[in-house]
């Protein structure tokens, strides 16, 4: 269906994005694959072309620019690429936004104009090992107040970025209240040379390997207070308040693979002949990528009504919430359909498809499983 | 999420539309389901309150109004009230688009008051035994020239108001093209009284009580050649166009009674005790519940985003059809899964949630299978 | 796949079970279905060919068969049929063996006869208004005992064949136990002609249509005590022991319906022509087809084991559960799948593909639902 | 369900298997997917345990057991381990049987004592480049006789074990019939040190990272004639009967390894705290599971019914392919269940059950598409 939530100045924008993409990151994500991790160098280069920093003031360097569209436009044509950038993407969509909302002036002056640049690059650490989803269970990572420093302790896993961010937020207690789990806990930012702050390996998974995943450790690291990141004790809020636009990313990121899907799976079944005639040409065949058409249509109807509340400031959790368990069900159900229309060749790595269908399985989990997400829609209706 | 597509004149209309329901559907709604039919009576009252004649133009004593969104919200309200008014609704959905765009003035002068003032009951006669959803395969039903007027012969079958109707478009083959099958059908407008004109019984069906669905059989009927609407041997393109608009009140109307079986669920479950709590409180009541407003949201997005594309003229058949299978799939999840929430209840004839059910099982089948849906779609993506 | 758990008397005995089916039951369906009720003559006849009594002993002029794989021929040929005779199916496979097992020699001569003859109609009321699954929670039907009699008050709901049961034992609360639910439950057998039993009406339903269903209600009754079944406070443990024989009898008709949903549509499939062609020379319609044959297959071995686990006593309430749940969301799949395959026909109550539809759907809810099953199975996975 | 294909000895076989796999499988996994292959020391060490020439017989030095069974302990105690070895599975199950029934005798005295002891890795060459599996579209791989020799020319794609392989069994077209596709394919053992014989790379895969997966390259290759396997053009029926048995043994370690991912997620959420509980306190976690052992229940009947049959040899391919096709989407759906549970440690690939998801989505592909599997199952049932 026509989508009706761009200008002009958003498909401008998105030639350039994809132009940007086919020569900086498909030719070199195998590479990043192998490694590991994307390197320091592709944030500097998103930079040159404004990607990096769009949601930056411009007084710092940045786009200055309010809307959420931008930032959509370049997850869809990197989803389109069959890529998934998790590394950079968390950079870009989970962790700068809250800076962009919750520094003080002089943290502006000192953090954003390297946003704007690409010459940082941040990580976000939430869950510790144990507590998955439930943020209110944080308890290992405590941090007590040392004069102008937090002391900081304790451990955090699955931290995407982890091995190579120069900031990290990190989510630590910084007081206990029995009768309110979500209280006191608040959001400190670590750099990455500060004495304590142990990097582990960078862990192994199913797919999402130019992203470096790792385990940190905190060790009595001295954490100047000017590095709190908005309030003492209101980071369960903050959290709370930035989920939906970091559910809603997931969701984009999971309907543009699935389109990228489909697509391979057209091209592949009209090249490859079965039993003397295209694959394409079987019934079943059709009427599979038909299934899948549809499917990611209701995704991509449903993320645009979400992109304009989300622009309007009106994007409920819970409709966040529908929204990222649809469009990643959907992108599973859908990449999981056009793997098995490649046959053998969808199992390959060197397949895209195969690297999607990899990437893909995270999806359900991060950002809030989808149990999670049945939950908090649950809520809202009353159940 | 926040719908964007009604202004608070369907508000308005919305609330009135809604009073109408309480006050003279949903109280003889089980009358009407007993006897097999609606009553003329009730098109009349529909009339009075401006639902009927909505898209008649104003000097035929119609509403005016060239919008689809008022239509819409007619449809979505039968269906939070767990209705289905078939017959009504082919009536007003189905056969009125055909008399508005395709009648000469004389026709116009001739019906469209009737239309307007809720005298009037009709049908439209498509389907034959044996064809199913393959229109170009018409052959049965022939109408041949003679005079002034065409001779009409053959049977057509599942003809949902087909009892009652006073006025039955006909899709009949008036010329015969060996090498092109859609070519050489036409409408002709076959009147209650015309002699020749017999009507079967009144078929059973597993839901949609309330709507008569017959067998026609036309035995050498004269119809006058100014009742053929539009041009002769056109009546495939008109069909086409007109599939799209048909298509999306199925639709419409499956998103509509799925939200409505979910507030069923929801006050059921909290009604409810088992194992001595509500039903709502049990982790699977809340997330399969969850589950349902997720899918309906999605098709809620799609079917908008579709009324938004129907109201501007750019609607494409493809498009058209991926809302209503997914629409109506949604459909018959959803009430599936509420029904198991009511239990036993849920499979006794008074309780709405099993009205719902046995009217949900058509609408995958009408106005175009599942599978044909399935068929257009992949020959709008080149398949 | 070949089954190997019959022999060639059972053979035998099925084939005249298909005779007699043909001539008694598939002619008169439509009648029984329109009327709400099976005749009471019909039991009659079952009796003449040994169907009823098959477990009877043969000292009471019943077949003296130890085995449940008789019974499982009746259900099986039953359900290829295409009908479902739940009022007589609780009659044979749910009421009569708690008769066979808890009656003492006294209730013995008292009643066998009358099973093995046919000339008895039972039922068994459980469920009561609001508590579902829940057997424990039997709370508002009341027995206190008075001299040689119980005094009986209470309501009953959903009650298959409670409009015409000669016999009906109840689950009555005989003692309260504030410390445990299950205890002080007690098996009444009451008469028809007892004084305040009061028989609703006959329950409409989505489907089952010639079973009556009813609302009993019991004002007073009083039931002598030689009418009790087991012994007094022990009917948790009589329910729990029969309860995996029943649920495999729902299963085992289960995929008997599914298959006969089958053989409808490929006959169909191949008669019918769509666009040229049989139907069944569509991929998509041999892809169904294929799927439901191999569900069916599943569903048939883990019966298959099933039945040499009763018969051999070792059947354990997870695996019937394990067995219901199965089979009951297999046949839901596969006729609902089947239905679609006969387009607008399958809608028509007048094909038998129809009433398989409006049948199943209470089969994943009654002797248990499927979220009953699911508890059953993870309690005895530990969790 | 307890079982009841099994004897004493089967069991005892059992223990002895499970021990070895705790030795010489399971610590040394890690290894072996990181390197890419399984050494060929392993196949030396199975057979010490008589694993190896289970069915060799024993005037060769293995074990001359006859039934099926053993072999399908050894499959089901590596699933149970959660391993695939894909790479020693093909040698075992799919390319020994070929030996076994097709060897004359000098072949039987050339092989069959390398296979019994371990001293042999062996592999069959079916698909090429753009075939998939429609195995009577073999055309590139040529063999002309040349006097005692066959002059090998093609290209092969996906050789499981290809790279290591001391016998390749190649499906080579030896004569071309216009009229009959399946004629004119014939089985030639091309040894390691061939001169033409060309291994390419060995192919990365999402998962089963412990099989070498190689492109074979036949360059002039010379086969000597007393090399052929079978009479020349008789490979499409050797190939036709040997598929059942091959697909068996995939529905085997579908339902095996599933079995692992059920215990693995069972044990996880029962150590796993969320919200201040087990995981395994959730009546999702509840739920999800028991669906996920039901239909485990369901899958292994189905296999046990086809042992049965096909140690009596009755085993039809339409069976064998409804084997393999449920029993490989259970195992997709149950493991996929099974990884949700464990939340993002379920995405790391030092998990077991990241290593079975990975795993799994291979065989719905290989040994037959599930879409093969439903035309052969359709074929069966007259569509």
């Amino acid at each position: 269906m026509q989508r009706t939530i761009f200008t002009e100045d958003h498909d401008a924008f998105r030639d350039s994005v994809r132009q940007f993409i086919a020569k900086e990151i498909t030719p070199n994500l195998p590479e990043w694959e192998a490694q590991g991790f994307i390197p320091r160098d592709f944030y500097k280069k998103t930079a040159e072309i404004g990607i990096n920093g769009l949601q930056v003031p411009e007084e710092y360097g940045g786009g200055g620019i309010d809307s959420f569209l931008f930032n959509t436009v370049v997850y869809e044509e990197i989803g389109y690429a069959a890529a998934s950038l998790g590394g950079f993407q968390v950079h870009l969509n989970t962790v700068l936004p809250y800076f962009l909302e919750y520094c003080n002036d002089e943290q502006r002056r000192r953090w954003f104009p390297s946003f704007a640049d690409g010459g940082l690059v941040s990580a976000i650490a939430m869950t510790e090992p144990g507590i998955g989803s439930d943020l209110a269970g944080v308890t290992t990572t405590a941090a007590v107040r040392d004069g102008d420093d937090y002391v900081l302790n304790g451990n955090k896993t699955f931290i995407t970025g982890g091995i190579n961010a120069d900031l990290v937020i990190v989510v630590a207690r910084t007081s206990k209240d029995p009768e309110n789990r979500r209280k006191g806990l608040s959001l400190l930012v670590v750099e990455g040379d500060m004495a304590g702050f142990i990097r582990g390996r960078n862990l192994h998974k199913i797919g999402m390997k130019s992203s470096d995943t790792a385990e940190l450790t905190f060790d009595n690291v001295r954490v100047p207070v000017r590095n709190l990141l908005g309030a003492e004790g209101a980071a369960f809020g903050m959290l709370a308040h930035n989920l939906p636009q970091e559910r809603l990313s997931i969701a984009i990121t999971g309907i543009a693979t699935a389109t990228a899907a489909v697509n391979l799976a057209i091209d592949y079944a009209k090249e490859r002949q079965v039993f003397g005639k295209p694959l394409a040409d079987f019934q079943n065949t059709k009427f599979v990528l038909a299934e899948c058409s549809t499917e990611i249509q209701a995704g991509q109807a449903l993320i645009d009504q979400a992109l304009i509340a989300l622009d309007a400031g009106t994007l409920t959790p819970a409709d966040a919430a529908r929204v990222k368990l649809f469009c990643t069900e959907v992108q599973a159900r859908v990449i999981d359909k056009c793997l098995q229309v490649h046959g053998g060749y969808g199992y390959m790595s060197e397949y895209p498809i195969a690297r999607l269908y990899a990437d893909a399985r995270v999806t359900r989990i991060f950002g809030g499983t989808s149990e999670v997400m049945k939950s908090v829609i649950s809520k809202s209706m009353g159940l």
